[in-house]
């Protein structure tokens, strides 16, 4: 058992605030297992490595003897668009829910210890709750701090809607924060606002405020947006192994350091130990292949680690050829070939805008190595696979 | 029975908005009762007269052959002021709402058709209401048009605090319509709003929006202000038969046309033969005397509109001392003593300025008379009645 003061020193790794520190400490020192809450969206979860830092950050206060409350946020998910306006996202039913809970489940306990999370519903409370407690909920707090929300905010100056009921759901939120009691609110930087107006109801109902701690929003593989599905720059938990582990392999180096530190287990120590190796002038790709590892390993056990490394090793670093790799030739122009023109002409790109692009966001490999120069030209003679994202591959010989 | 377009010229007296005027003619021709709602303050009632300019319109309705819906938002009140920091607002019981509604009947019945009334309390549907419900309404209106209501873009620009469930009341009383399927909603000009908020939620849920009228606000005693208790400037409807025939008899003759448009029951026909007699010669007090009296006799009964008329002409008209009336001398100075002077150092004022205040707000009365001019002087020797408000009086006279 750590005491208080290294209990601080290791949640504080990886995390973008504490608010308040001191509050944290504090309670720590009550020698009791705090209630930590993290709230998620009930829709069908499909969960990627940004989601596991804040899983992770669960499982280090499981580690630390603390109760992790995995909170579904259901009530408002069964409400759906009231406005109607939005066709896609339809109430859920209680049937709905239960599936996707299940999903949540399967996933998140590759993470986080099962017997150590309380899995709870919103709508266990918020179900009940009537319109006149609703109301007596929106009289403590004012219009003017909603509105001092970012986006909130920004639709407003821009003039862009805000239905009155999005005012309400920071609130149910916050109230999540009442009824659990809880010590402590989990959630990334862009969740900030919410969790503090869990605090602000907290004492309104004569409870201590919450300690709110927020963890960064993990970068994607472009190493620049946000992760997220719809940017396609994402590692599912559910990827197959080799694909999970070729994503990793792709990301650049700094990104790679990123990803250790808000990704990887190992112990700051041993992470530090292994940017003194680089800084000595090892490779990084030593240890992009220890990280994808570590994560391949976490979803899939072992086994498949191993074997997703010596794949990918035998396919590219090795340069060995995967097997069916299609074989093409161009042709160079005075000698050589501008590689924009190598895949334009091979047809893994329709344009060499298209190829400039993919080069951009570091997409294109080049026998296993991405490729950072878009204006790099092929000598007539040289053979190299090419790789455009993670389905279209060729060999290809450029001929004179 | 009138005509719809009939109907409507009647409807048009004393309205300040009708939205739409096309629609209300429409529905008037269904040649169907309308169901036409007002809505009231579940607070202990003690109406005055500024009230009944609303009921007057409803009893217009009524005697047009519609159901009018006397609507007590009962729900709100049982709520109370939800941050608590109104102390003076405590929420409602059941029994307070059973009580105040008993005693608004005994009130608005002296204006209202009983038999023609329905009394309806939003607690019907609203306490069935659930959170969820309710967030769905709040889905149906935006941020940006409920801070363009007047009074809420006034606070929001200067910083002064809204709490967020304000914003959830307009549509309280909006659904109110909703639950009614009102035809028409009637409402102060200061309720415009409000009213609009319950056409668009009508729309909203697919019923055709009702129609929306406006009155004017009753202006107090002082001509300026809105007639309100707290400014002390109102004619309470369970006001003593004296008290309230004195009170009609110290406004102004341009005050009193305005409060036979709004208050009198007489035609506009007859009305404008009474204007026309002023503008011959006639003594508007005579009018005054006659619009008295029919207010009196409509809260009172014939019988006391007759005593009260003949207990004021006894006692300032003709001359005669009231009862008790106390007797002071002040002295002149040169001779004679400006009005303010005498009225304060005859302790019906504190001081000058005070004095000069309420003969300005004309409430200062010489025999009976309002007296205009703060600068008259009243000359050594003379002896006059003065009354200040309605409580203090005196017969002053200046000694040389």
């Amino acid at each position: 058992m750590l005491s208080p003061e290294e209990q601080l020193t290791e949640i504080r790794r990886g995390t973008q605030d504490i608010l308040i520190e001191e509050d944290l400490l504090a309670r720590l020192r009550e020698g009791r297992p705090l209630r930590v809450k993290a709230g998620f969206d009930p829709t069908a979860p499909d969960l990627h490595l940004g989601h596991t830092v804040l899983l992770n950050k669960m499982r280090q206060f499981q580690e630390l003897g603390h109760e992790v409350i995995f909170l579904i946020g259901d009530f408002t998910g069964m409400i759906g668009d009231p406005t109607g306006r939005n066709a896609t996202r339809p109430p859920l039913t209680a049937e709905d829910v239960q599936r996707n809970a299940e999903t949540y489940a399967s996933q998140v306990f590759r993470i986080l210890d099962r017997d150590r999370t309380r899995i709870e519903f919103n709508s266990r409370w918020m179900g009940r709750m009537s319109a006149a407690d609703l109301i007596g909920l929106a009289a403590r707090h004012t219009v003017a701090r909603m509105l001092e929300r970012d986006d909130f905010h920004k639709r407003y100056k821009a003039g862009k809607a805000i239905a009155v009921h999005e005012f309400l759901y920071p609130l149910v939120q916050g109230y999540d924060s009442v009824a659990l009691q809880a010590d402590v609110e989990l959630g990334g930087t862009d969740q900030k606002f919410n969790l503090l107006v869990g605090r602000q109801l907290q004492q309104s109902f004569g409870q201590p405020p919450q300690v709110v701690l927020t963890v960064p929003l993990l970068e994607g593989l472009d190493g620049i947006n946000k992760m997220s599905k719809s940017l396609n720059n994402y590692v599912g938990i559910t990827d197959a192994p080799e694909e999970m582990f070729g994503k990793i392999m792709s990301v650049s180096d700094e990104l790679m350091w990123r990803y250790y530190e808000l990704l990887s287990f190992e112990s700051a120590a041993a992470i530090g130990r292994l940017q003194q190796a680089a800084a000595e002038g090892a490779n990084p790709r030593d240890f992009k292949i220890r990280l994808g590892m570590e994560l391949v390993a976490r979803f899939h056990g072992a086994d498949a680690a191993q074997q997703a490394r010596d794949g990918f090793l035998r396919r590219f670093a090795s340069g060995e050829l995967p097997e069916n790799l299609a074989e093409v030739t161009v042709h160079a122009r005075d000698g050589r070939l501008g590689v924009a023109y190598v895949l334009r002409e091979a047809q893994l790109v329709t344009s060499t805008s298209e190829a400039l692009r993919m080069i951009r966001q570091g997409a294109v490999r080049i026998d296993g190595e991405r490729l950072a120069d878009g204006r790099r030209e092929i000598p007539a003679g040289a053979s190299h696979v090419f790789q455009v994202g993670k389905r279209r591959a060729a060999r290809i010989t450029v001929l004179a």
